[in-house]
């Protein structure tokens, strides 16, 4: 058994994610539980509380995510994984940063929520 | 309840992973199982037979990993997930390039090993 439309899905929460992370940061508390977990460059943060308080206080007010790549796989038929790849668009900075980030969704009894999220820049190679 | 150990047991899955990959590829299929899923820069590959026969053939013959960042999370009681970020050196060609890739581990009776892995160059942003 494997959730059958997990692309469309991991399609729509990434596009829903970074739309709202780049508009109003806050609404994303609605797609993390008490037990949801965020590692993001290295330092971690657990429960949606505490992971909508982090990312409101990231430091940069105005920021623009652009998605290169998402790749989704099927867990089990109630999760789905996803790597995103792209750019980072910070205000006041000209160059773009590379980012990696991964979450797997998991379902309650209506709705997809964020199980596990971590985030990376990732520097040129050389 | 979550795995006490997830830290150090992915520390030694990603190092056994890479130095395998390095050193002797067909290795690595002890480390699939015939549900396991891999997405290699898009393509879909099912179960460890196909996922290793893949990585076999991939088009390079000498390749060298270096992991720049590792962060792993547990899954309930059975699970890993672990981001790594890093450079792929590749023989014949001076530039090493920044890739990501996700792992889920989880454990059978016995052993860890990979339900899900994606893997994506990650290119400069501008």
């Amino acid at each position: 058994m494997s959730v059958p439309d997990f692309d469309n899905i991991a399609k729509q929460f990434v596009e829903f994610y970074y739309k709202t992370f780049d508009e109003n940061r806050t609404g994303l508390a609605s797609l993390y539980r008490p037990f949801s977990m965020l590692t993001f460059e290295s330092g971690g943060t657990l429960g949606a509380e505490a992971i909508t308080e982090k990312l409101k206080n990231l430091p940069f007010e105005k920021v623009q995510h652009r998605v290169d790549t998402q790749d989704a796989q099927p867990v089990g038929d109630d999760g789905i994984v996803v790597l995103v790849t792209g750019a980072l668009m910070v205000e006041g900075n000209d160059r773009p940063m590379s980012y990696a980030q991964v979450f797997q969704l998991k379902k309650d009894a209506t709705n997809w929520f964020v199980y596990n999220d971590i985030f990376r820049l990732v520097y040129p190679a050389a």
